[in-house]
């Protein structure tokens, strides 16, 4: 292709609003432009990028037995009620009634249609294990859409179901993908770790996460500098205090007065004591949503008919007990729980505690009715005595002693770690140590929560009716453009690797107006082009060094220079974006040259 | 791949709400499946024949010029308010709001966006012409959907759009994307036809559409024997009559009571008059939506405030006289007044004509105010003498005279073609022949209807700013596929062309228990994939009877079958799924001989 005749806007500014290299320079070579809030258009270079992408992951897929479908993106809304995550996704999904009075979501994922799909032709564990994926547009409403692509609210996502009859055979799948998605990868040229991950929402038994490091990432990856252990912050667990507590030799409990001081920092100021001597006290309840789900699930067992009995939900308190110095895990509280919480709001705490908010203390909470759990973390527990609020409006209590003042042991009472691991944190014994990154991959075995709720099940051997057991597997295709250029850029634009580059060559006509250099140039053009080289040639009559901006800029990796005094010589240059030093080649042999360069690049890729 | 590997899901039963044979054949060869009211899963063999058919509009496309990328599906609603296309497509698009109260669409196309993103690139005319596409998503809320993916809610459009400097540059280019079309349904294997086109709502200046001919079709193209006419039926011309009315003998007009006697079979059956002597009179008025539009666009031009000074709108009829056996076309009516107009409902029909609907006549019409024109078809005009309503209800007139009782001349009178081309007609003299088809693909000259709305615009040489001269270039890749089914099947099922079919060669086991047969069958198999044939082999473990039927259903053109009598004489069977007849080929040989008819039928497509 011809440059003059390509859309490929590039400008100079940084764009107010990008705040991350890949943002930005997505913008400023000319790959995306935004149309709304988190929606971007892709220009050409951009979807060339896109498209080469799914290519790669396309081949890894189908190489490994997965079968390509494509599933409608306006699904209806009663088998989101049917698993309850109509509600799980909140306003993150989109809804809109149709012409004729029915209720569609635009799909955020596709778990309860592929289930629904697949199970809908699935009779006997002889069709099994079976995997099927999409690439297709998704759309999930961000609240606050940032990052250009990385956090879009529209995208293209390769999402992939598996089902099988039995646990060992989505072990082998899980397995098969997890190797797939590292070759993807490694073909897309991102360099990614693997960490274990939380299912949240999407439930099920286990799930590691692909995850390229960066510093913009949005994602925190916790890992031992042995490389034993790595997940992510939602996920990674931490050793427990080494002391256990015991004894106290603290005083009685001691309220002191603290107006208008509430904030552990505050309070820490105020006393002169440490955050890590205090003793947080959070109130969740159950979650407004989670009432909300069972009335849907209620709903959708009776064909979405509406069927309520009263709107009515029963408030249950849940009471999270942290060291000042750390913060609450809500995915680790949401498993010592047991379910869907959310921090309980002014209203609730001032009934529950009688006191402002941040005066709550956990004395005397396992007595109130609606207080189900008392969640105490380890590193609370192991306190031989601490500072807390005194469920009373400006007033703190010091000398409190954990077991002493407040209860550790007892139905209601649960010792748990609870929070987010932080530095100083061992795993193991080993140091913690941290990255951000941004996550590209994420695979799940999935169980039976989808197939149980939306009737997918097989005849076994017996002739026994049972659930298909799944697994699923999701790659963001966007992401890797993203994470591509988070890593690969520098302060001239993008980096691309070759597998993924908008073209794999650039000939530069450094002087368009000399016709020496431009048929020079054509040649070695013609020559790339029969050679199957995705190959661009900026052809456009403006000066050499805008084209040179340009060129390093959109980032193509293997680059000719054709220009007077080279080719005067019979010679033209040849350079990758990636390194500075330049090669001069003999025009007969530049094409011949950038070919085995190119080759390199790919074979860099798959060592 | 291997067929017990796969989810090809066929069945027996002809589904209940499939009234045509792709709809039906697509559901039973295990294609696709529906998820609700028009809208599909493509199961892994669907999903095949989609992205070949892709693989073969991005090839020509990409040889054509024209640079793929994609926008968002989810769009602005106030780009649309900027054309007023909000409401010409009124509930076919879908709304919603979002989360920060910003109304989007579902694209049920894009040429407003384009135009959006395009224009605010395009700055010199230096730039153009440019030719943009995208394959994707889009939704269109259809009243009825139907057909199964002949008219869904959701399907793959391929749509292009293309800027220019002036209407010769959009001329070689609307010349070069047609024979791109012609190669592309070629590719494809689908016979087609070129009709002339209305631009209807797209608006523009010239269309042609791209219709494979079928019995099952919903459009109607009109063409002569000769081949140098053809239009589709909202766009076909007819002749005038050959009398042009002159004076008649006929007496003074007469009522007579025609009680409840409304519609003109049942007038015709009273009176004793055939339908070609009666004046029917249609009454029309502004649409509703008309009104609404031009609220919508003065909104608009106050950038989304709302300025509305009053929410009434004049109340303007138009009175369309066809004869009896005639019928309306709506588009040549649109054309005439120049604006969308609608039937006006009973209320107004009763209030205009002070009559029960059914007894309407043009009568004094021209006297009315609010009646803005009388449009009389020329083969009204030339009645001598006619039979209409009374504006009296229960009565009807006999011998009325055009020019006589109602006016032919005036500056409220337009005599001019408004009717549906029926059989009889002629165009130059030659007579109309009609036939039914599929519309695949259509192109648009648009001039600068979206470019001057959404200031899309350039600077010529004289550095004076002009809004882009447009075209635009649809194609509905799911139609392609449907429309091959239609053309392409017998009563055991799909017959696909080489190019679209999901595998070009069918390997069948007939004996899947005699492992002779099995080796012979993976020895041939594997073969054809080195030879990067797509192959599916069909190695279930089940009985060969149902095999043979399932592959007459999915409709592979090549099959090879493998059975036990013929590999112990050394032998396969390989035959064409369009012919009867079977070749008795060695086993060594299979292959080479599949890969040989393989390129004689893709050679087929190209000559």
């Amino acid at each position: 292709m011809k440059w003059s005749k390509m859309l490929i806007p590039t400008v100079k500014e940084v764009p107010a609003d990008a705040e991350v290299p890949s943002h930005q320079l997505m913008i400023r070579g000319g790959f995306i432009r935004k149309l709304a809030s988190g929606t971007y258009s892709y220009l050409p270079l951009g979807w060339r990028t896109l498209n080469k992408i799914m290519g790669i992951v396309r081949a890894e897929m189908d190489a490994a037995g997965a079968q390509e479908m494509l599933l409608p993106a306006v699904q209806p809304i009663d088998l989101w009620q049917r698993t309850g995550r109509d509600v799980d996704y909140g306003e993150t999904m989109c809804r809109f009634t149709d012409r004729h009075g029915r209720e569609n979501v635009l799909a955020p994922t596709a778990e309860e249609v592929i289930t629904y799909v697949a199970g809908c032709e699935i009779n006997s564990y002889k069709q099994l294990p079976l995997n099927l994926y999409q690439m297709s547009f998704k759309f999930r409403d961000e609240f606050r859409p940032r990052f250009g692509v990385l956090r879009s609210r529209e995208f293209i996502m390769k999402d992939s179901y598996s089902f099988h009859a039995s646990p060992e055979s989505l072990e082998e799948t899980y397995r098969i993908m997890y190797d797939t998605y590292k070759r993807i990868f490694e073909r897309c040229g991102v360099e990614y770790v693997i960490v274990e991950a939380e299912t949240g929402e999407m439930g099920g038994s286990g799930s590691h996460q692909f995850t390229v490091p960066c510093e913009t990432g949005e994602d925190v990856i916790v890992y031992t500098a042995d490389g034993s252990y790595a997940a992510n912050i939602e996920k990674a667990d931490v050793d427990g205090p080494k002391d256990s507590g015991g004894q106290s030799a603290a005083g009685a409990m001691a309220e002191v007065h603290t107006p208008q001081v509430g904030s552990i920092e505050a309070v820490c100021g105020f006393l002169k004591t440490k955050p890590e001597e205090m003793i947080k006290t959070l109130i969740y309840r159950t979650s407004a949503e989670n009432a909300a789900k069972q009335v849907s699930q209620e709903k959708a067992k009776h064909d979405g008919r509406l069927v309520i009995t009263s709107n009515a939900y029963v408030e249950n308190y849940y009471i999270a007990l942290v060291r000042g110095d750390h913060d609450v895990n809500e995915e680790k509280l949401r498993i010592a729980t047991g379910e869907s919480v959310c921090l309980a709001d002014e209203k609730d705490i001032i009934e529950l505690t009688g006191a402002a908010v941040g005066f709550a203390g956990p004395m005397q909470m396992t007595d109130h009715p609606y207080v189900v759990k008392l969640i105490v973390d380890p590193w609370v527990a192991a306190l031989p005595v601490g500072v807390t609020g005194a469920n009373k409006t400006d007033y703190h209590v010091k000398n409190v002693v954990p077991g002493r003042d407040f209860a550790l042991e007892g139905e209601k009472v649960i010792i748990r770690d609870i929070r987010n691991a932080v530095e100083g944190d061992t795993y193991k014994g080993q140091p913690l140590l941290f990255r951000r990154g941004i996550e590209v991959g994420q695979v799940f075995k999935l169980g039976t929560k989808y197939s149980a709720k939306l009737e997918a099940t097989y005849l076994d051997e017996n002739g026994k009716s049972q659930p298909c057991i799944m697994g699923c597997y999701g790659i963001g295709i966007n992401r890797i453009m993203a994470s591509a250029i988070e890593v690969g850029n520098d302060e001239n634009g993008v980096i691309w690797p070759i597998s993924i580059a908008p073209y794999e060559v650039l000939i530069t006509v450094a002087n368009a107006n000399d016709d020496e250099v431009t048929s020079a140039a054509e040649k070695i053009y013609q020559q790339l082009l029969d050679d199957d080289i995705d190959v661009l040639l900026d052809d456009r009559s403006i000066r050499g060094g805008v084209k040179f901006k340009d060129a390093d800029l959109v980032g193509i990796p293997v680059r000719i220079t054709v220009g007077s005094r080279g080719v005067a010589e019979g010679q033209v240059e040849i350079k990758l974006r990636r390194e500075a030093e330049k090669e001069l080649v003999a025009i007969d042999e530049a094409a011949g040259r950038a070919e085995r360069i190119v080759a390199e690049l790919y074979a860099e890729l798959e060592k």
